[in-house]
């Protein structure tokens, strides 16, 4: 590990953001509506129906969520009806590297599971 | 992304597995312990004082999660007074990636918003 963190045993600053940001997307439904977003801009009912189980109250926390941390953005758009979308930024697209070594992670556990 | 999760946009076994990871490694304190050990195997003790505010109660709940799940091994060593350490066995260590995807996303945010 980089020696930034390699040097440092007790819980400093930069281990409060790691804990602040792992607490983040852990929490529940998450990671899935990121996922969902990284295919692409999406409407509400399109993350809603992408991810059963999920309330529209708690889908609507979460969106929000994201928007205050700047991973997403909410793009209006002036048709008639109105037509609004959830849109990954270019932060949130990074996003997608945490998402990779999460998968990768879960693929090797199962394989090493498997034998 | 991988075909394997560009092509499915619903909820599917594979979505289960990403979502249950993360709620894992989301749970209180779970990431931290988990950094640590990457260091190098630690007693109980060692734990505790790296992780300012965890109760002992949790601690011990958190070593037993990540017992379980294999990323952990608890190693007894045959001396007097017998000595307990937690290990990272290999899939453990393999977390190492997640955490330096996190790491950077982390940087990465930081760096955009100070500019």
């Amino acid at each position: 590990m980089d020696e930034q963190y390699k040097k440092d045993n007790s819980c400093t600053n930069f281990c409060d953001n790691f804990h602040n940001t792992i607490e983040f997307i852990g929490k529940r439904w998450m990671g899935i509506i990121i996922y969902n977003l990284l295919n692409g801009p999406k409407r509400f009912h399109e993350l809603s129906e992408s991810i059963p189980g999920i309330s529209d109250r708690l889908l609507t926390e979460r969106l929000r969520d994201l928007e205050k941390q700047g991973i997403i953005v909410k793009k209006v758009s002036p048709s008639s009806p109105r037509k609004v979308e959830y849109e990954l930024t270019s932060i949130g697209k990074e996003f997608e590297n945490v998402f990779r070594s999460i998968l990768n992670w879960i693929q090797l556990k199962e394989e090493q599971q498997n034998t």
